[in-house]
C-alpha cells in the first residue's frame, strides 16, 4: 500500500513542500549546501508535513498558508536527524551515507545548526506569537528526549514510563505539533486544535513503536539501516521491555542487554530472545492501541473528505513495513 | 581598567540579566541543566547582553522590555560555543573545564541545541517578526563562519578577505546584532539602528582582531586557554597572514602554517617568526581602525550620557588584556 494514497488530497501541496525544502538551502557555503541538499534528496517520509497539510485541510482547501510552516517541520526533523547521527556515529541513513560519514562530525553540527535556524526563521514569518513558541518548545523538549534516551542506554533497570518518555519526546512530540500547527495557521478553534494535537501525538507514539519493532524484525534493505541497530547502541525499546521482564531467559537477556560488548557482538542472540518472549506481539498489540486512541480523537473534528485519510493512516502504521 | 566601568549605568540591569541567564535554564532533564548552568558560571565578559543594553539606553531610561533580547543574544553566543567546544576538543574555556570535556560530546550537541532554542523562544515573546528574523538570520550566518573557518584551516593560499569575513561571522555580527536589536526593541528610527549597527559591527571586528593578537601574545592565565591555540588549530589569523607576506622567511613560515603536524609541534616557533615580521604590530593598527570606525559612527547617535560609554568602550577594546 503505498502512501501517495494518504497523501492524495494534498499530492499538489507535498510537491511544492519538496521544491521548496530545497529552496530553502541557500547558503552561500557550498559544503552547507551541500550537505543540507544531500540530506533532502535522501528523501524520508515527509510525515511531519503530510500531517500539518492534512491538518490544515480538514479546515480549509487552500493551503498556501500552510507550506512555509510544513517546509519548517521538516527542516526541524532533519536537523534533530544530523545531530542525531553525529551522535550515534552512525554511517548510513535510509540507505544513504549520512552526512556525517560523507562530510564528517564537524560540518554535521554546523548544518544541523544552520538547518534549524533556517526553520525558525521561516516560523518566524507568521509573525506569531503563539507559533514560534511551540516550535522552540519542541525544539527544547526534543533535546531533552535525546538526552534521556542517551542516558538510559544499556539500563535495564528502567520501565515502562522510561521508554514511552523517550519515543514521546523523540517522535510523537514533532509529529503532534505538525498537526497541531496545521489547524493552528488556518485559524481552527481551539477544541479542534486540540483533537489533530491528541492525533498526532497517539499517531506518533504508534509510529515510533511500530519503528522499534521493524528495527529488531525487518531486514536491512527494507529499513534502510542495519538490523538491531537500538540493541547495538543499548538503546533498549519496549519489545525488549517486555522480554526483560517475561521471558524465561529474562535474567540472561539483562546480563546482555546491560553490556555495551555483548550487545555489539551477540546481537542475533538478543533478537531471538525478544521474538521468543513475545515481546514483538505485546508491541504490536500497544501499537495497535495509540492508533486506535489516534483515530478516535477525529471524532471531534469537521467530517470532511479529508478525514477518512487521517483515519486510515493510523491502520496503514499498524500495517507499515518501511 | 574595570569592565564595570562601562557597564555602570546598566549595572542595575546587568545584574538582572545574570540571575535570567540562570533562571532560563530549566529543563527537566538534570544533566541539561547542570551542563547549562556550568557554562553560564564560568562566567564570560557578557559583552553582548551590554552592548545591548547600552544601545537600548541610548534612547530610553527603561530597560525591562531589553532585558529578554539581552539574555537571549547572551545564550546564542554560548550555545555557538558549546559547539565549537566539541568541533575543537577543547578542554577549557576561561580556564574552567568546557562542557564537552565535562559531560562529552553528545551531551554538548544536545546541551547546545537547548541554549538555542531557549533563546529563540524568549526571543519569539516579542511577537515581533523583525527580531526573530534578524537572530535567526544571524545564527545561520555564524555556523556559515564557522564552516568557513573550518574549511580554511592550514590554507596559507588564502588572503585578508576570508581573514575579514570569517571573523565578521565569528563575532562582529553577534556583536552588532546585539547594539541593533537593543535599538530596535525600543523602537529607536531607522538611522539610529543601523548607526548602532555599524557601531557594533566595527566594534565587534575590533574586538576580533585583538583576540586574535593576544592569542599569540597573551599567556594561558591571562587567555583562560591555551596560548597560540589558533595556531595549533590551523587557524590563520591576522598576524600570520602579515608575517606570511612580509616575513623574509615567509616561505618557511608557508610550510609550517599548512602542516597540522608542524603546527602543533612547532607553536613556538611559528609565534616567534610572527612576532619578528611586526605582525602583531600590524594587527594593532587594523584594530584601532576599527575602533575608530566604531566611534565614528556615534556621531549619528542622541547626545546621552551613555554614548561617552560606547566611545570608551572602544579605546578600552584596544588597551584590553583580557
Amino acid at each position: 500500500m503505498s502512501k501517495l494514497k494518504f497523501f492524495s488530497p494534498i499530492s499538489e501541496e507535498m510537491r511544492i513542500v519538496e521544491d521548496q525544502l530545497s529552496q530553502n538551502i541557500d547558503s552561500n557555503i557550498e559544503i552547507l549546501n551541500e550537505a543540507s541538499l544531500h540530506l533532502i534528496k535522501a528523501g524520508g517520509k515527509r510525515l511531519r508535513p503530510a500531517f500539518t497539510l492534512l491538518s490544515a485541510r480538514l479546515f480549509t482547501k487552500d493551503l498556501n498558508d500552510v507550506i512555509p510552516i510544513a517546509v519548517a517541520l521538516e527542516l526541524i526533523h532533519m536537523a534533530s536527524l544530523v545531530h542525531d547521527d553525529v551522535i550515534d556515529n552512525s554511517d548510513t541513513r535510509r540507505g544513504s551515507a549520512t552526512v556525517r560519514s560523507a562530510w564528517g562530525n564537524r560540518v554535521s553540527i554546523y548544518a544541523g545548526d544552520y538547518i534549524l535556524a533556517r526553520a525558525l526563521s521561516m516560523a518566524a514569518k507568521y509573525q506569531r506569537r503563539d507559533i514560534v513558541d511551540v516550535l522552540a518548545d519542541t525544539s527544547m523538549k526534543i533535546c531533552e528526549g535525546e538526552v534521556i534516551q542517551m542516558l538510559s542506554c544499556y539500563n535495564v533497570t528502567l520501565g515502562l514510563k522510561n521508554y514511552l518518555r523517550r519515543i514521546e519526546r523523540k517522535t510523537a512530540l514533532l509529529i503532534s505539533v505538525s498537526c497541531q500547527l496545521g489547524a493552528m495557521v488556518v485559524n481552527a478553534s481551539q477544541q479542534s486544535v486540540k483533537a489533530v494535537k491528541d492525533y498526532g501525538y497517539y499517531l506518533g507514539m504508534a509510529f515510533q513503536v511500530t519503528d522499534d519493532i521493524l528495527d529488531i524484525i525487518s531486514d536491512e534493505q527494507v529499513l534502510g539501516k542495519p538490523t538491531g541497530s537500538d540493541i547495538r547502541q543499548g538503546v533498549i525499546t519496549l519489545p525488549a521491555l517486555y522480554a526483560l521482564n517475561h521471558s524465561p531467559h529474562g535474567a540472561e537477556l539483562a546480563r546482555l542487554l546491560s553490556s555495551p560488548e555483548s550487545c555489539a557482538d551477540q546481537t542475533d542472540r538478543i533478537i531471538n530472545m525478544i521474538v521468543d518472549s513475545e515481546g514483538i506481539d505485546y508491541a504490536y498489540y500497544i501499537t495497535r492501541h495509540y492508533a486506535r486512541k489516534a483515530q478516535q480523537q477525529l471524532k471531534y473534528l469537521p467530517d470532511v473528505a479529508v478525514k477518512k485519510n487521517l483515519y486510515n493512516m493510523a491502520d496503514f502504521i499498524l500495517a507499515r513495513d518501511f
